[in-house]
């Protein structure tokens, strides 16, 4: 008898099969019962009107380890569309204590921290596992568009000695009785390669340790990194994004159709070009059209995004917008200005939904620039000493971006907070789960 | 005029190109001036009898970033058979300063220091970036193959509450004004995805606070790490890391002749069925071939492995061994026992020529022998709450095992110091680059 997947079961209808999982479910209706098995990838009902069959679940409650043997018929009542006959049961591990929440249901009821407490458990949920699965569909879609265009994957070490991002929001580590810091972006280190590879990217967990707490901010995350030499300007790295971003939706149209449907989730459609807007010209935007007077303040504010994410999606017909141009004060030192307007930046974040999804840029990729941009932030040479020496030997006119792994399918799923689609979370209260 | 990389020159012959990249070399020999550009990929060899054709290089020492145009000519003893003629040369970026050692030369001829305070720009060298570029090989043949078994991807923290692997050896992070460690390994994560996806993998930085210094050790290092369900024992896991070890061969030699033929590296062949022994039994062995008594000590010593995997070479016909069986004293508290021999675990560790190159076996699954191991191993349990609960509500038996990149890729080139296959290393003395 073949041993499958749940999802397999539709090319072995009149075959008998062997199925392992968990009890999901199960049920009992006027003399029928319906037993519901969740193996890795989906679930399957087995039905049987004769209480024998199940004997050996007579202990076991939702989330035994089980294994179940039946004739596969198709059913179109059936979830799914097929389910097991005249089945047989075996017990592999026995559960007995009640659950956090109700597995088999639709949606998970409860709260924010019973979910984040028992994520353990909780993941199991058919939804959130959907989620998280479709996580594994970003990054194999965003591995494929770079390695089509022959990046590099690196990774590149996680213990450093110098921020990267600015002396704040560093988390310390005792290191052999020195000090270290727990990198808060590849940045430097994807810079260096773009030395040796011209194009490279990384998939890895970044550290903030930002003290607020916010729905969309959490103190570790996935960073999709990406940096590459012989650039024009930002505008190549937005094509470049561009065309990631088309490939990572791609891919979960094409091999995650099951997930997306679980979460009622529609992609979004990637124009074939983003629209943009300047900085400058985003605030007066947002003066003629909400008579807000934002003008002079260096960043935008999260309800500017919001009502910039709102007249892309009325105005051009898209859920993506760049906004090009921020004000060099706001940008990280190694940031290239605009070399016509020094001021501004040659960077742009990307909205999506009215969200920032994305931030990249041009970087300086000068020797003498860097000097001059360190000594401008008021920073030492000494601790930047490894990473100026990439400079010191050549680098070419290069950029790069970074996606958040969690903040993209956070923005895909319409979840309200960063938490729920982060596997375990880590914020300013949470080290567990 | 197309703009290709160095790699495409071929599809390109009696057509003007341009290239760029870096300036790796430059050399008059009678009247001829030989200028080899390197970019992201490989190097072109440029030809010119005329001097004014270099003239933007007057000021540029190597490194320089350079654009050439040419026409591209095959030449038998140009290297890689093909070289450019008639070329015009741009500098996009001047580098003046001298290189901490010649990039052009076949073999890098540095000290360790050296090599490692300079990786910067020393991992430039087109045989430090194969072996780099062959880390990126190993870990898409890794995922590869997992893919195609329906295995999940997953990203899980590396900041923790619990060191994994016993209390020492663990980073201390100051966390919002309390304690947190470095992940030491996702085990106790991929162990509870198991609940959820049945079969997952990761790919991370692991980070391991080991005091000594030794050429096979660091602190910092990636890991490819699988856990999976439903297993018979110790020797499902075996069976599979045989296929993924295959896979990632297998696209090295597919994807990577160029990066293999540059280092010299013959990819070893993975027998169908990998030659085991227990670890008993190669105790006895050792003793019956060199008369070295390490019958009783509970683990192998570097020279024992060496021992067994000379063995396995000459009597086995394989470059790799699988060693089952070790004493439990030795194996971390979720080790699975022996069912017929308790104080013997059903583990393994695989020798890939004669030295340790991944650890796995079977994992408890029952929640009752969680408690009782943490018992025995004198661990409190509250630390372990989050992970038990995956255990109290149903794990199916399980195990995995874990792959040390830059020791795989250390072992794979020859290589006699892990340090000199890590990107960027870290160890007790060195957080820089």
């Amino acid at each position: 008898m073949e041993q499958i997947r749940t999802v397999e079961i539709k090319e072995y209808v009149g075959q008998r099969v062997r199925l392992q999982g968990w009890l999901h479910a199960l049920r009992r209706l006027g003399g029928i019962t319906f037993l519901v098995i969740r193996d890795g990838w989906g679930i399957v009902q087995a039905v049987t009107e004769n209480e024998a069959d199940l004997a050996a679940l007579a202990e076991a409650s939702e989330e035994s380890v089980i294994a179940v043997e039946g004739e596969v018929m198709a059913v179109a009542q059936a979830p799914g569309g097929y389910e097991l006959h005249r089945p047989r049961v075996e017990l592999i591990t026995a559960v007995s204590e009640p659950l956090p929440a109700a597995l088999y249901k639709r949606a998970l009821h409860v709260t924010l921290p019973t979910m984040l407490d028992h994520a353990v458990v909780l993941n199991r949920h058919p939804q959130r596992r959907a989620a998280f699965r479709l996580a594994a569909g970003v990054m194999a879609g965003f591995r494929a568009a770079l390695d089509r265009r022959h990046f590099t994957e690196i990774q590149t070490p996680k213990l450093v000695a110098a921020a990267t991002e600015g002396g704040a929001n560093v988390f310390a580590v005792e290191y052999f009785g020195r000090p270290a810091f727990l990198a808060q972006s590849p940045q430097f280190y994807k810079q260096i390669m773009v030395g040796v590879f011209e194009r490279v990217y990384e998939v890895g967990p970044v550290f903030r340790a930002e003290p607020h707490d916010t729905s969309r901010h959490t103190n570790e995350y996935v960073s999709l990194d990406v940096e590459f030499g012989f650039i024009e300007d930002h505008f190549t790295v937005m094509a470049l994004l561009r065309e990631v971003l088309a490939g990572i939706f791609e891919r979960l149209e094409t091999e995650y159709e099951r997930e997306l449907k679980l979460l009622d989730v529609a992609v979004p459609e990637v124009p074939p070009v983003i629209p943009h807007i300047d900085f400058v010209e985003a605030q007066e935007q947002i003066l003629a059209e909400h008579g807000v007077d934002v003008r002079g303040e260096p960043d935008l504010a999260p309800e500017d995004e919001r009502r910039l994410g709102a007249w892309a999606r009325e105005e051009q017909g898209s859920d993506f917008l760049f906004v090009t141009g921020y004000p060099m004060a706001k940008r990280p030192f190694y940031t290239h200005p605009d070399p016509a307007r020094p001021a501004y930046s040659n960077s742009f974040d990307l909205l999506f939904r009215g969200t920032e999804l994305v931030t990249g840029g041009q970087r300086l990729h000068r020797y003498e620039d860097y000097v001059q941009a360190l000594a401008q932030a008021g920073l030492p040479q000494t601790p930047f000493a490894s990473y100026l020496e990439a400079f010191r030997y050549g680098m070419p006119p290069h950029g790069g971006f970074a996606i958040g792994l969690e903040r993209l399918l956070m923005q895909l799923t319409g979840t309200g907070n960063l938490r729920l689609t982060t596997l375990f979370p880590r914020d300013r209260s949470r080290l567990l789960p």
